[in-house]
């Protein structure tokens, strides 16, 4: 008979039961996951904060390996010379100073950065993908997909520039490297029409939700094969209906499949160097699905960077 | 730097911030709102009574200019010489006394309807439709399109001629301009056979649910152009998966995107003289997102009135 | 004017307002209910427990008959010679000795499935449907149609060989007759090789979700017309959006539509002798649409096994 | 080994298990338990209309006989020669008219009361109250005794006499025999400056709360012992803290404790002749021990009743 | 018959149905409200934004005049030559910049201070006190008495001087007229020792949760009579049994009654010169009961300051 | 200015941010924490599983050292030569079987014990305290305190010996040791005379509630000074009001001052070897302050414990 193990509920909650490190600790993993519990640049609903903890509780339905109806095998620990995971925990952040949050953001993920193949930051809201963008500044040619309902791209949004709706304004702005963005699944009432021609201007590629599905292969090749590309989830980018916890939802979003879809095909033709997902607010789902599926999607994205091998 | 506005969850909180009215004040505008907290006439879960405030909250997320990825912008009020919204608040209405409570909402929609180009009724439940109908009297030839998975023109049920099942009934008896009533959505399991004979009877169009996307366009050119037309948006007519909150939902029903699909043919199409939308029940459904999509579409809804210039 | 009747919410809670009997008592009906509270056999989420009670209350929302828009009538009382509907209440279980629990429910299973047509059985989470299929013991090449994200076909879980991913595995072993499972609806992420293997070798059909929709035809006829059908529904079969209130969801299920064509296809084809809806939640969804969905399910499939009269 | 029973979630409920039967069946019994489930006539939150059934369910943790730490036993059905317990269902109500619904509310609770020692009203919002005491029609020198944060005492509110904040005005109008009435738990911050006055010129005792515990024995003892009582319950009397799920909760009210001291108190100096507990709101708590608390508090009151022998 | 008003869930929310004026606007009144939506300065769980628009729906319940059994009347428009309320709206409120956030705050509470007898400000969290307070600079000799479980008066947390646990620290750094503080209730676990010790050193009173009820008459008494006085409190000083919905609860805390004695002690012995009510997360309490307690206090407060007349 | 450090809701959760060991680990530590996610014995409400996760979350508000308004310091690291914490996580537990459950239960357990001043177990529900219990067959004359609304000390209840009805009897049947049983708090309505009549003969103490408050010296010294004391506290012990989340709530139990006085009266006179806290559902209630009052009471406990020295 088999050892009993730790069922989803039970046990410390690191994510995929992976080995507890510090951001700047010695260590090499293949993924190594770190939390930034920040929320306080967006302009709704709070909540992203609870997320790195929701996110390690429900990653506990997924533990790797995983194996389909044929009895192959995805992601198995036990092929892997390294590590394959490590939790880095969160980032340890101040109250209330912006300034000094978004620095500790940028030096934990250069510190996880640096140690494996690839690092994956839970948030927070979105303003956190600039400061984790900053940790990608010596990366060449860095391009960002964006799964997303709204742009995130304002200059300025009711008296500051780091808001969630402004962190790839801000990142494009101080990153160099940072050669281009292509947002996926565009569907706010309220496009900021100077952040949409910003964007154009420096030749972003903007797809609406209703244009996905019918151009997803097109979306998949715009990119000259094997870019180095950071992914950045936001939550708000699913349809509320299976992912109501988040602060700003808009009807009609991505399903399940078709954002793996649209994930596998970009992940297996270019380099994923870095991915985070955010706007995820376990608060606002009561029935617990929204984590669940965020955490599903995080390893079905892993096991397809792991099998891609680049 | 833009000056800071009021976040969606900031200010009192008026229909798209617009001034108060009172609805028989001396004012004039394109849009006036008008809320109706009454739900003590349906028979399953109260809560429509709290939709008003709800819409008013959530439509604070919506709130006009509106602009697409290409810099196109609707619905701006820069442009507009009359006001565009007004919030003439809810009805004042008695505690129980039915039909006491139907006069008062139909004086009331009277006041407001004669004042503005297009009035918005936020309900309460369905069978608020028939005192706000009474204040078409004066439509030539009205026409009736209706959201919903119930027929809602049952004779009598359970003891009364004036519950949430009924109010197309009624406004059919009482109304003679009210030429003609189209239902789309319909999915119930218990159909009235004599509340649909008598729909039949009169010539009314009933389109089941799993025909009305093969059918969009036949829907929305099966009436002569041009016509005067009054929209009751049910809000059980959407599917629970994307709209929970309401008192009696059916599975498979509407998408945000079928539904704005087929109101914007309808609009384009004919002049709406009036509108309400009822049966959300904000308290059942904790994660927000059915208010969210109710006022986005109302806000749409509008959007496309506004272009018609009918 | 018509009579008043119990509103959904009034009066005691019976399964379609059945008259109440004991398992064992001199009763006969078409349809029997009986509902079977256990939950302590899953390793995640509890809370089936809840579902019998909840059933039997959103049952009063679909009471038959049932009419369609042209006065076609179905499931009519009226027009059956026996009483068509009885509620067994639920099994009488012991606190926490599972092996009790199961012979229990065996034997109440036994006791109303020799007094009906048809007994339909409320859940409980999987692992009731073992001691349930073992009151089929007598029936003459039982095939099991199975309704699931998961294969629930493993041999041991966590120590133990009754949890709700054994039932069929169980089932299998014990009951000679028992000679086919058909799964569908299969998506869980980490299928246990060793299960999918033994199901194949015992020639198993394992249908994924995502080819369910194009294969639906196929999947009603692989199996020779008129077999001995017991037809066990998970709650996690459907998508978690329309379905929410279960343990265990994985996203990208069956909505209602499609899971009705489905049973449509098999009931017509089939002689249903079972039939077990599990893993409902209702804790887990508190707009109270998991249950409605569930019972509004039920009643449609008993339609269909009415009219096909075998 | 005991043989198993239900638990508290299983088995069809009915309250304390008992038989079911009709209004104006052919039964006798001690306690007849008839529901009310009507909760259109209060002016804030909904949801009394689901308190019949709660309490119901609530009533399965709470299933006589009892038993103190020194094995004194109460209410014991093996030494009742009667049935202590019935289920009369709930009133048959008719959908939204009033009037109607109040003659049926009488109708049945006269056929509940002329078959039972004691009849048991769950509400429903406190309106039913009046129509319930039209029951009590021929009982000589009636006495109610209110629990209650608010006086209920009111003419006309908001348009209507038939509110919640009417019924034992409108009893007092109607019932010769209804000759005194007390009022204990009062902490409303707009009383009735009227209705004040009418009670008074009546005679009335009106209790502020917090002049309860100091005067417990005072307001037992101010009526001759031995009077014929109706006790009516609203929910808020309790303190929000212990009792959490009613329309319109006061702070600072009863403990259970202290409730219980009165009632207990009130029971063995005179005759309850009927008892009723309205305004409880299962969906504002969704703790569920409101209905638990109210649930044990029923039983606790019918074993001094029953003690009591009068 | 009484003509029909707003029940509480009807109308556009304002403040007692307070007219709305701007905070610079040209109004005067005896009673000012003034929300500030701002909560990103807690440490643990958000939702203070959402509290100003709950306590202008539970002040619905709460609309003056009030009156007693005796027929005593308190707080009526009608006697009053002022307007008695105004609802000033929120402040608008840049997104994350706290500085910015802080001036705007002051200057909003300035310009409200100077046209009302009292300005009432609802939080928000409460690190809005020092930006309110600031508004005070020019009143003679202030004291600030404060209901809290914490001290707040801790100088830097986590690297921010300006979170919810430094309010009174700052203003007492900033304003040379804050003479002193009595801080009330207190009974967390932490207290930051070097804050306690800075309070002391002060000369502050600081009363633990325990010694409230025995001490209640020495802690009204302690300042020589007539000192002007900003109140604050938090809603955190309250038992989490009777307001359950705020960030930070402490067992033990302040009753209802007990909160209402000190305040109209302290009320009729001083002149409140400002009132703030912080920390209240409606988000927090799904029965909705915390903010129709904190609205009825301010109610009760209101009453007892327009009563002492000074 | 200070560092920051993590904020409550941030950092992987583990008890007071302690170290992780495993049971059988190379470590020594003064106080050990053990979760035992076991729920499944309980006969109402299930959730007490995800109790230890809860409790480790809501412990990070309480991390010590702690100190009063007077500077005093308790429970502080930096005096303590050992480790004064550390967390060994949770029992792995199997699926289902109830025995090799309690064989695991008892042997992580013993390791602990055999590492630490004094280990801390989080349930699960009230049964694995006869589990626990056996690790401490050992120690001489063994004393259980126990904080309980009910005996629990039950024979068989509903067909199993092994309930949360039973953990008591199982103990003092199987561990000679085990010299007398202490249970205060009792207040359910139908105690089991047999159960009753056993405790008694077996000399153990029973303090109904409503006997605490005014013998709280008694029971602190109805024992010798001195004795070794296993405490034992069910959630259910403490009033619904304070604490809702517990299966089975029952009205008017312990505050949380009460409760802390009689447990520091007993960790002062006796020495404590164990110390459970069970019982607490945290999905029953979504303020989340039954587990942040839990974690403060194991808090303060400890520090007792700490202090006392012994």
């Amino acid at each position: 008979m088999t050892l009993p193990t730790h069922l989803p509920y039970s046990g410390i909650a690191t994510f995929a039961r992976a080995p507890i490190v510090q951001p700047d600790g010695d260590w090499r993993a293949t993924f190594a996951v770190l939390g930034i519990p920040f929320d306080i640049a967006l302009g709704f609903r709070p909540g992203a904060r609870f997320a790195p903890r929701a996110l390690r509780e429900a990653s506990l339905r997924y533990v790797p390996p995983f194996s389909d109806l044929n009895g192959k095998v995805w992601l198995d620990p036990a092929h892997s010379s390294d590590p394959l995971f490590v939790d880095a925990g969160d980032v340890v952040l101040p109250s209330l100073e912006p300034e000094l949050a978004r620095e500790r953001i940028t030096q934990a993920a250069r510190q996880v950065k640096a140690r494996c193949r690839l690092p994956v930051f839970l948030g927070g809201d979105h303003s956190v993908s600039f400061p984790l963008l900053r940790a990608f500044h010596d990366v060449p040619e860095l391009h960002v997909i964006q799964l997303d309902a709204h742009l995130d791209f304002t200059d300025v949004r009711n008296g500051t520039r780091y808001s969630n709706s402004s962190p790839f304004r801000r990142a494009c702005e101080e990153l160099p490297n940072l050669v281009h963005v292509t947002t996926v699944g565009l569907r706010g009432l309220r496009h900021d029409p100077e952040a949409a021609q910003a964007a154009r201007a420096r030749g972003h590629t903007l797809v609406p939700m209703e244009e996905v599905e019918a151009n997803l292969e097109a979306i998949v090749t715009a990119l000259p094969e094997g870019r180095n590309v950071h992914l950045s989830i936001d939550a708000d980018a699913f349809d509320p209906a299976v992912l109501p916890g988040t602060s700003s939802p808009e009807p009609d979003g991505f399903t399940y499949a078709l954002a793996l879809r649209l994930i596998r095909g970009l992940v297996r033709r270019h380099r994923l160097v870095g991915l985070d997902l955010v706007e995820l607010a376990p608060n606002l789902d009561p029935t617990g699905r929204s984590e669940l599926l965020a955490a599903r999607l995080l390893m079905e994205t892993l096991s397809e960077v792991y099998d891609a091998g680049h």
